[in-house]
């Protein structure tokens, strides 16, 4: 039997994408817009709360293009309140002018591939620190799903322990050239979505997210056992600029 | 030819995935919403009864996420009587406030790679337990549809029953570690669905799914031989956690 | 050049899914829904007389699950008359409470595989009445449509004749093994839809179905040529357990 | 580098299928209805105008099955014409009764892998005839895409001219086989729409299309290199049975 | 580790697809669609003043087939003035007789597989150029997404660096051959939407986009290594004509 690398999980992650209902806003009168952005405004201010005394944390953006019109990246200690914070929306004035686009569940994962023997990571305050993070205010968001292929003899889930050690190495050497440049949230959602793995970068220059993942393309890791979901690419919001994108 | 593993089947499944319509919901008036929760509450209570008779079983959770926004998996002796359950589902006043999400038809199935010679498995009380289940009523449900690939060489139907049989031992030692933490039900589903089997695991840690199912994933007959269909997680629910999820 | 098994064709099919519309059905009042179930009643007598003229057949069927809510199963001898019965449903008052689900257009065939050499297959009595059956009215239905593989090595078409021919006596043994329990139909669709075959089931016993074709995945056809579609299963339907369907 | 081989190009061609919203039909007044037939009406007429011209040619067919409820097949000298006939469609009152179904864009093609050498192909009456064609009334039309597969060993577009040539000869034979019984018409689309070709059969017997594409299978041509899209096989319409068949 | 090639980038681009929504249109009075056309018409105004600034640049085109009714494609300095043009448009009261029909999220690119050693290319004038183009006003538009495959053998991320090299001039050599009759446009997508890259085609005979692909389609790079999705094809439009399209 082959080893399964040891992964270390933090707070559980949704990804919740949404398309404004344009029709149905475009004919609600001043006061009915007006009742929806409060009530949105509220659900903002919970969030925010929530991050402030560190029991979750938040990333709210626009999604360029027609997959969706905003993004609201969520991290809690349970699923239940993961599932809560989707109610509260759907019960929300606001709600009704928007429409369902994609979400993910997951949470945040850290793999053990580089793990350092003898040490308990979970008394490493750096990596607590990563397994629960406080999302960054960046520019720009990018999110995509993947897998880890297994397709005849490009098999990741055949290849032994120190082979995937080997290459997932390499493969992390790729990600440090972008240290400070690019911030990267990597959730495991094997059981809980339809890929393996969903990736949240977080930059101030969106072509720091095309030179990243270009790059690590040609890196066997991805080259041979990358398989990729949807790519969703946005810019921050805040409850300000959001009710300008919606009324000009 | 290849020799088929012998099945022993129990009770048909019906996994019923509806989503909300939200808008449909908040603009109706609270004698509607009330109706409408009534006659959802009737149903769970002939639910309730029909597995108090131990005539079938049924599990309640809702799932997080924008795929569903609730899960019934219904246990049942016949294929009629888990169509009726749909029917009078969807004739309730409740189901106005519902869509269609996805849905799964199968048989609870125990393989016989692991049988022992000489013995009738339908005399052995263990097994008829586990073939009509009562569905445990954990925190979480994780369910998700699977095929053993016919893929070139990757193909479980070409393998030799004795071979088979081997793989299938060593994949359910990863199983049994997990036991006391994971409740697992598999179901069957060749001509009942569009894969094969119909896997139902039940946990109070959600992250007990994530862990059994990634461990699997190494073995081989998941790294070579599983497809995987959608994944869907939820949390459990009472008519009167199903209310205040619709109502705050 | 491979030589392509000769097939004899008979009545034309249309396999036809459709799924109520639960909300505008549990809107409407009594008399439309008498109306409406008065004309669905009218064509299934139409139904019934070109059956007992022998210039067709039918099958009524619910469907478990989400994916539909009924199936009728038309024969006829022309493409104009499959058509003319499309129309005609759809032009009736019942139709506004239904929704597309599915449809699959074919020819009822017998494969010449197994043929005798120098005999006229259609003028063996039994040969025709294959080619143009009653359809049973047995407890369960069971439907799917599937291909012979083309996949690099897999491919059933660039297999010499003698070989298919082997293989696809070996297969049908297996169906004969069934003989009693379960009757089987092929429909050739090459042409007329999206998969080569459409295989119809019927059983009293939906178990039946299920053994049946685990049974044959393990057979080479279905092991490294088998390619298949959605299943569908249901339960016989008569005007009147229609009824009680839609009003409980 | 592989040799392309050279097409001859004719009229552009749109496969326009639409769906009729049954819904809206029945509720409509019959003077809503005589309204919408008359436009469609003249519409006809125009196409039948343009064809007595010999500056386009049109096929008007139902389709079976629930994909479509009738496609029409234009051909015209520029892509402005085919665009303008779509908009002139949906800006007429029938349109309001139709949905969307699919459409394919493509232009009529013969392929030059048969060309004798030093024959300029534009001067034989034969061929040009062929690229600009009026289209035969045969009571049935079947249409289907098709691609060339690039799948690892077996790439189409990697084989020596010498290969294709000797290949496209033997499958040719075949069609040659049903002269008489089935006309082809071959239009290419690489740069159009998503499949490279898009094939339309004309039979006064269905029957025939079945026989001619299941014989080909087993050629080389469509064994290893064939792949498939959706299948739309139908029955021709007049304005006067069109009418019938929305009206009964 | 398999070198990247450099890529150089300049505008983003955005492909905006969309439909008209023909029975709203059809329904509207002439004031409404007079007021739509006129808010349209403004964009349009800003898009060309935006333009003539040199500060970006757009093309209007008809789509040909149901896929969509027209494309704009944008070109600015930043994802978020591609953002803001979407909102603008939504917000417009020409958007209620839109429905989405795709988009495209990418960056106008060169890659450096030609590259002069030494040279810095952004200092080159005719490389700025190309960067931030102004696109042309071609008759005609082809547009499609791709990928390059990563398939067991046939990956192109595990060749070296020297071996693509070598196969992009090869590819490029014909891509010369249609100077003069064909303008291409490549944008990157990686990290931005689902493939890899968006190819734009302008010309003014779209006979030219069918031979330039189907002839590429035989070189090794795209014969082994390219992956397609939809290809979507369309006529130039202005303000006027587009008010023709929609008013006849």
């Amino acid at each position: 039997m082959s080893e399964a690398a040891q992964t270390l999980d933090g707070w559980y992650a949704l990804h919740d994408l949404r398309s404004i209902d344009w029709q149905a806003w475009n004919a609600a009168t001043q006061s009915e817009k007006d009742e929806a952005l409060n009530e949105l405004s509220k659900l903002l201010s919970e969030w925010e709360a929530v991050e402030a005394r560190k029991e979750g944390s938040f990333a709210f953006y626009s999604v360029v293009g027609q997959k969706a019109d905003f993004i609201v990246m969520h991290l809690r200690e349970t699923l239940e309140e993961l599932n809560e914070i989707e109610n509260a929306f759907n019960r929300s004035s606001f709600a009704r002018f928007t429409r369902k686009a994609y979400s993910y569940v997951s949470v945040v994962e850290l793999s053990n591939y580089m793990g350092t023997p003898g040490v308990d990571p979970m008394q490493v305050p750096e990596i607590v620190a990563r397994l629960k993070p406080i999302l960054p205010k960046s520019k720009h968001i990018c999110f995509y799903p993947m897998n880890k292929k297994r397709d005849l003899q490009d098999n990741w889930y055949m290849l032994p322990m120190e082979e995937r050690k080997t290459l997932m190495r390499s493969h992390g050497m790729i990600g440090r050239g972008y240290a400070g440049k690019v911030k990267q949230i990597i959730c495991g959602s094997v059981g809980f979505d339809d890929w393996e793995w969903g990736v949240t970068l977080f930059s101030d220059d969106p072509l720091q997210f095309k030179k990243l993942i270009y790059e690590m393309r040609f890196d066997e890791v991805s080259a041979r056992y990358g398989e990729f979901g949807a790519f969703y690419v946005g810019n921050l919001l805040t409850g300000e600029s959001f009710s300008r994108m919606l009324q000009g």
